[in-house]
Formats: structure tokens, sequence, C-alpha cells
């Protein structure tokens, strides 16, 4: 009936039910359980709070960064006589992406034409025609073999090929590199990011960056941590190379822009730090395709209306900017399943002292009888039980002896 | 022996030990235990269970993106004459990656080549020889100063440089911009993601779209939020930036394809939504270093065989295309996790209510006793513990009275 | 007073309070409280900890890529003659990003100028001058619209454009494509990675392989599957594409380099796997806008100095290089919180057998009463807890009866 049902509700609302405890007062037992009690909770304040802001979700970012290169380089060779080089000539992309390469050395092919030539001495040496299988082209080869065995030069033959004629030779690097004045190159990073979680956007130029400061500051991690105005041969150091080996066989400079930010603070204190890497290590390994260098080609046509292209292998050192970062900020979430994986921890020092009390103390015994009361299914009675169960009985006739 | 061994494990297995409770018929206590514990299993329920899905792993977005921008502009400047401009023309990197340029606007010099000539008076005016030193860049400068002082003009000198000449002169920037039709062009975003943890594959032609629609549509974020070709000037305007301004110096739109997918429903509804931001925040410090642009050039031998080369200084809209999603599926060990904590955080109800129950409420001391059983270290007897023990003595002694 | 204060701390300092428990010998509840406690355990340590090794921290990837192409291709086409390609040709952008095109096809349209020409019909067809909107582009045209409508061919008349002319007709896409070599092109893919988090840093030249290796090897997933040199048409075949469709229209490629690194282990064990899929899925939906081009423009002045360039429709295959991955290695936060999460839904299983216990079993009320102790407010009073109180006065009174 209704009455009843409400209650038995009422009944379940004003009820409260605790566990009924056994207070153990033994010293062995009580201090071990109040030590782990307290490196419980130290850990849960000391680590999990506060060292590793478990009452934090952490967001990750999103980042947009463009760069600017900036400097002018001379060089004398005996080859291409003086020259200038300035951003037009020595970044690609030229639209300052992340990841960009500033040209140190370059090894220069000019009026190279579809054509028959000789291959290089070390792609395709032959003895005689046999050596030069027609239509196949050599894995170091630059173009299609003819068939034939021609004089590369008075001692050495070298197959014909069929490709963009005179062959690239690209054994003597330039030394010291076209570019050595790359080392003062400056590049300036823009870096925008944002936590969309947190609504959060910022960009590496910080509050205390202004237009006077931009005009003339130079990173450097000491006394210019903020400035997004890097000089190439500063950030080379930095990652444990050496300007002068990289600058003429190439390289890369992992820069890493770290935003580690704890939006619990004013936005403010949310600043990057930056971080140069060589990204191959430095072990044996090393050896095994060490550089940078790739190639491109600029195209023309030449009086006769014949197609013809400056091959350029240029080597340079490529600089890949990685952001990363996270944001932590209060969360209700995670404070609430720390705190309940910590209650839970709790937890284990009741197990742990109940080891020890119930099997390891001298009294043990005396403490089992204390915690434990037996409750038998009477089809397994044994004697001790048919006294309980008739106690029982007892009590259930209606009086209740201080139980 | 064997059989004691089978004995024992047969009781553990048999075995269930619950704890004793006192069952405590307050009103003041019960309340505010049921009021605890229903805001436990409310905030379980309603905010980790089905706001924050806390049943569902997550796993992170893995993205491929291609572009291809359409639209052709037309100029009639007074120095190069009428002409129009096609994709080859105004896009950077012509492949359409992640990232790329729209060009709005350029300064042309062309016909330069390596020679000597007077840099602009902004970078280096002079009085005489020796405010030139030779070899030495300025940071403004556009090549090496040769130690000469010459007229720039009438009135003003300026340093001799060896360089690229003539030198770039990029004081008027074209106004309006060359390309004022860039504000029709559209581009197709084309967007690949995967979330390999769940094998799933999308891309942003979701089912919705066939190819009719495809031909004659544009996005719009309320008619058409699917069609994966977006205007600029639309995209421009809903990043809050004005579009003639833009166009004139240049930009960075980021365009955010979030993917917030739940797997737990169909694929179908794992859809892209677009975002258009202004990666540089609208504060004061904007001033700092806006704009956007950068310099290219175009090589090519004149009539003697001399090096010259077209430089263009281009401002354009820089687009950042950033994928950002997760997608969540429900998985048993979060969900278990989350269980685990959350039975975890119902213990909390209890210790506030015990602390009511034992230090704050007027009958606490029989509340007290209820709960609270001593089972003392005889070493530490005193008088109410020999009792104790006394009675405990008892009941070793065979027959328990009801407890 | 302070002794009394040092008393109570002492006392709490040695106390341990475990709660009382009331051992049920129910072969029906020990079986199912014992399953399920096995149950919960094999899941915590079974699946918990050792699959999804919840004892581990886990960090995010950072990785840069570089690749390099190599590979000749010869084509003999009856416009443009026998002609070799290699890496400066067929290879955009040069420098060798994480994403890359390989050209495999493509249709030139040469010596284009900035002049007036009809239409292809396709974009321009029209009946009369008024069909030809003056200053207008049509979303398909190559230009502006002049307003005259001019004989195309001798059927067909178009708009007349000012644009890049001749336009280009693209129409006819060279098959088979110009590049067909483009198969057998490989591509050396270098990938540094690193684990800021673990200070771990890896490239994909593993231990094992070594300059000899490196110089023959080509990747296999069974019989070389640390070999960072891949085989063009082997990498499309593993993705689930056809080399000669693709080749002709292009097509996107993606390699997925997965990092999923153990660092308990010996980093030597932290390797990298290739994968290589179809962004595009292949279900109906493929048709719509398949196949991967762009377009670029080399540009040169003619003999009479006026610019012209050669326009090219490249048709190629792009790869996007995915990293992905991470790194787990033991952790004390992500182990503990496992374990309290653990200890947590250990409790679950107390919960569901205290259920049965108290509400299924026959002898419920019997267990009832073992398990619960009532003590209730005396505003509340009813004949039983009259009698309770009494019997608690009665105990109250100084001497407890074996409770």
């Amino acid at each position: 009936n209704k009455n009843g049902f409400v209650d038995r509700v009422l009944t379940f609302v004003f009820e409260y039910d605790t566990p009924r405890m056994v207070l153990v007062r033994d010293k062995k037992v009580g201090v071990t359980f109040r030590l782990i009690q307290l490196g419980v909770l130290a850990y849960i304040i000391g680590w999990v709070f506060i060292y590793e802001k478990g009452y934090q979700s952490v967001d990750g970012i999103i980042s947009s960064v463009s760069v600017k290169v900036k400097g002018i380089a001379y060089s004398n060779n005996t080859h291409s006589g003086p020259r200038v080089w300035d951003v037009a000539d020595y970044v690609f992309p030229p639209q300052g992406e992340g990841g960009f390469v500033v040209m140190t050395n370059v090894i220069t092919t000019p009026r190279q034409k579809q054509d028959f030539c000789p291959e290089l001495p070390e792609a395709g040496k032959c003895q005689s025609n046999r050596d030069c299988e027609k239509g196949k082209a050599d894995r170091q080869g630059q173009g299609i073999m003819t068939g034939k065995c021609l004089h590369y030069s008075a001692n050495e033959t070298t197959c014909e090929i069929f490709g963009w004629c005179p062959v690239e030779n690209d054994h003597n690097i330039p030394d010291p590199p076209l570019l050595k004045e790359a080392e003062n190159f400056t590049v300036f990073i823009k870096n925008s990011i944002s936590f969309t979680q947190f609504r959060v956007a910022r960009r590496n130029l910080v509050e205390s960056i202004n237009s006077t400061y931009l005009k003339k500051c130079i990173y450097n991690k000491v006394t210019d941590p903020y400035c997004p105005i890097f000089q190439i041969g500063y950030m080379v150091n930095e990652s444990g190379q050496d300007f002068k080996n990289l600058s003429k066989k190439g390289g890369i400079v992992g820069i890493i822009i770290d935003w580690d930010c704890n939006l619990d603070w004013s936005v403010k204190f949310c600043r990057p730090t930056y971080q140069f890497h060589r990204l191959y290590d430095a072990s044996k390994k090393e050896r095994v395709s060490g550089g940078f260098n790739f190639r491109y080609a600029k195209y023309y046509q030449d009086t006769n209306g014949t197609e013809r292209r400056t091959l350029f292998k240029v080597f340079g050192i490529r600089f890949d900017i990685l952001v990363h970062g996270k944001a932590g900020k209060f969360d209700i979430i995670p404070t609430m399943t720390t705190i309940g994986s910590g209650v839970g921890i709790f937890g284990v020092a009741t197990v742990l002292c109940d080891l020890m009390l119930l099997h390891l103390l001298p009294r043990r015994n005396y403490y089992k009888q204390k915690k434990f009361k037996h409750a038998e299914d009477k089809a397994e009675g044994k004697w001790e039980e048919d006294i309980l169960s008739h106690s029982e009985s007892l009590s259930l006739s209606g009086v209740e002896l201080a139980s």
C-alpha cells in the first residue's frame, strides 16, 4: 500500500549507515597505519596535486608559425665572380613556413640542356659498349644510357647518357662555403598559438616586447629570452653543432618552442621558451647519411629557343620549428577523479594493517574474534553454529541484548 | 596435511565478509548523507558520464590537407599595364598544402642585376665616404657597402652598395591592391582524417555532398556548413578582419577544421566544423609587426648573357589550415576507472557524515559507542580494558552471547 | 591542558580502527563474491596493467621529416620529343619536406602571354556578343571576358577573353603518363623524433642499419621493415591503389610512420613501423573530386622583351608523411591512480553481494540482523527503539556485555 511505501522511503532517507569499527590500541599497528595514511596523504597532496597538478584539465596546443629571414652574404668565387646574396636568393620556400632552409653553399651547373654526354667516372665507368646497357639508368647516374662507351677524359672511359648535359659534378664542395656570412643572418619567428578548450590565444610577441625593443633585440637565452629574433650562428651553436661544418655540407636544426602554461595564473605568465636541438643524435650512426642538400633548377630558353636550365645542388641549414605545449587549468572533473582515486588508495592502508593485525601479531586470534562475527549457513551447521543460530533465534524472539 | 589445506581453501572460497553497520536513524545525518550521495551520483552520472563522456576512450587525429584555389583577377596598374592573374601567378606554394598564401598585392622590381648603385635614403644616408664602412651591410640595407657616398637624388646622398641593382623601393604599396578581386577567389579544401586507434577514416566531403552540389556550393556557416568550397572574402570577414586592409598589407587567417566525433553513433555524424580566426589577437600589441609579406625572385638571362632577376615583394593572405579533433568511443577501461573513482568518492560521504555524527551531534557519545568497539593491548591495560578483556575471556570460554 | 592534548594525540597515533565484519558462510554468496573479486583482479592486472600498461605515463611525439627522391624517367612524346626527367624536374617542393609531390604526368602550355584569345568551348560557348558579359570571368574560364563572341573553330564560337593566351586545353591527358618510370623512383625518408618528457631522441635509421646496408636496401614490409628507402610503386600498391590509374590523374598516398615505444625496455626496441594508406576511402563518394593536380608556371621574356610563361598542369602523387606515436614509461602517478581506482572497483563486489545477501537470499532477515545494529533517534521512538535505548542505557551504566 501507498502509506507503507512512503514510510519505507522516509525510513531510507532518514537513515544513515556507518560501518562498526574495532578500535585497536596496538602501538605497532597504530603507528604503521598512521604512517601509511601519512604517506598516502603526502603523495596525494604533494605529488599528485601540487607537482603534477592533478586538479587541472589539460588542453593541447594548436599553432601557426611564420618566419622572416634577414641578412646579406657576399661571395667571391673564382668561377662565378663577386656576388651578393639576399633573402630572395637563399631562402626556401620563399613564403616563410615553419620548416625552411637557409642556403649556405651551392654547386652550380649552368647551361644544361637535353643532350648526349659521357657520365661521370664514379657513376658510369666502362671498358666497352657492352658495359653500358642501352635504355637503363644507373642508380647513381644522371641519365639514360645510350649503349656507347666514350672517353670522359684522356684516361677514363664512361658510358654515354641522354639527359641534362653536361652532367653535374658535385665532388668539389666549395670550401669555405659560399655564404659564410649566413652565421649572422637573423630569423624573425612569429608564432601564434591557441588553446581552444580554454579560449586562450597567445603569440610569441609577449607583453614585454614593444616596437623599439623588437628593432634591436637578438635572442639570448639568458639576457633576451623572449626576443623572437634569432641569429643563425647562435641557434646552430646552441644545438650543439659547429657552424663551419654545418654550413659546408648542410644540416638540420630543430627549434622547439615550448608553451607550458598554467592558466590558473594570469595569462601574462604564459610565455614560450625556445630550445635548439640537433635532430640527429651524435652517436656513431651519425656518419650514416649526414648533411642536408637538395637540387633544384632554374629553366630558361637560350637565344636559339632551346630549353636550358641551371642546376643547383643546394647545401643548407634546414630549420624545423616544432611547437610543443600544453595548458592546464583547474577543472572539477580531474580534481574529483584524483580525490576518488586517493580515497581508494587510503583503503590500501586498511588492507595492509589488517594483514598485520590478523596474521602477524601475537594476539591475532583475539583481534580476529573482535573483528569477525560468524553467520553460518545452517546446512553447514556445526556445533558452534547451532549455538549461534540458537542465540539468534533467541534474539529474534524480541529482546536484543546490547547488540 | 593436504586435507586441512583443501578445507581452508574451501572455507575461504565459500566465505563472504561484509562490514557490520550501525543504522542511525537521525534526520539530520540521514538527510545529509543522502544529499551527499545524491550529489555524488548526479555528478558521476550527469557530468562525468553524460557530459564529459567518461565511459569513452579518446583518440587523437591524424590528418592530410590539400587545397585548390580558383579565381581570376584583373589589374590595370599605371606601371605594368593591364594584366590578368590566374592561379599559377598568385598561389604559393603551387602544390596546395595546408599552409598557403594567396597574393593580393605586389611590388615588382624588374631587371635587377649584380651591380653598384646607391642605397635607399632610409637605409643608407651618409654625409661623406667615412659614413659608409666598406664591406659592411646595413641591417636595413640591400647590399654590401663599397665605402663611397653618392648622390641618390639632387638633395640626398646615400652609401653606394654592391648588390642587386637597382635597389627595391617598397615605400609605395599599391593602393587599391593589385588583386582586389581576390575577395571572390574560392578555395576548395580537401581534408582526410583518420582515427587510427578506432580504424575510422573520414574526409570532409561528407555523405550529403555529391558532384552536383559540389559544383555550385559555397560555404556558409548557416546555410552550407559542409560545403568544402570557401570564398576568401567570407573567410577574412568571419575571422574578424577587414578584407581591404588585409589585402593591402597582407595578413594571416587561421582555418580551424574541428572534428569532434562520438563514434558510439554512426560514423555519418562524424562531420567537421569550420572556424576562422585571426591568429594575432586584436590588442594594442597588434601594431607590432603586422601584415604578411615575403620576397621572391624570378631569374633570367638578358640578351647579353647577364644574369638578371625580377624581385617581387609579395603581400598576401596566408591561410593556415589547422586540423583539430578527437574521437571518443565506449571503452571498458575508462568506464571502469571512472566507476572506481566514483565509488571512491562515495566514501567521502561516509567520512563527512561520520565527522558530523561523532563530533557535532548532541548524542555523539552514544553513537561513538555504537560504532566503536575497543580491543586494547594488555600492556596498556586500564580498568575498563580489564573489564573488557575479562568479558572477552568469558566469551572465549565458549559461549558467545549474541555477538 | 597540554598533557591531555599530548595524550589524545598519542591515543590517536597508536590507535587503529578496522571495520567489524560479518563472516557469512553461504556457498552462493561466497562463490559470487570470490568470482567478482577474481574478475576485478584479473581485469586490473591483466587488462589495465599488462595490456593497457596502466602503470605507464605517456608522452606525445615531436617529429621532423626530410625526404630525398631519386630516379630518372624518359619520355618520348610526339609533341615535345625525347626528354629525360630528373629530381630537379619532378619533385615539388625541391627541399624535400614531409609533404611532397612526385610529378607523374604533365600538360604543358608553352609561350603564353597576356593577350586576347577565344575561350575553350567547354568554358565559354556563346551565340552572340550578348552571351559574353564584359569584365566578368566565368567560373571555369581562364580570363576576363571582353564582350565579344569569336570563332574558336569552324563550328564553334566562344567568348573572347583577356588573359594568358593561348588558353590551356587540358582535355587530353597524356596516356600512358609521361613519367611512367616513376614507379621505380625511390624515396629516402629521414625521420627524427623526440619524446621530450622522457628525454629520448630517435631517428628511423635504427641500430641495425649501416652505410653498406643503406646503399642497397629497399623497404619491404616483410624482409626489410627498417630500411628507410621506399619504392614509389611499392608504396602505391601497399596503399591499395593502382599505380597506372594514379600516375595518369594523380593521387594521394599517406605514409604513416608509427612509433609505439615502451621505454621500460631498451631504447633499441623503439623502432618505427611504416604503413601506407589511400587517404580517400574507396566508397562511391570517391568519384567526387578524385585525382591530384596543380598548376604552376615558368616565366621568361622572349626576344622582344615580352613576358611569357610556360604553364604546367602537373598530375602527380602527393605523399603525406604523418608521424604518429607515443611512448610509455613506468610512472608512479598513473600506477597509483590505477591501483586507487582498482581498490574502488573492489568495493563494487561488496555492494553487489550485499544486495544479494540482504534482499535475495531466503535467510536475508537473519543476515540483515547480523549486519546491522540500530541506533535510533529518541524523538522517533517506537517500541523496539525504546527497548534498544533502554538496553543501551543499561550498557552505558558501565558493563558492556560482549559487544
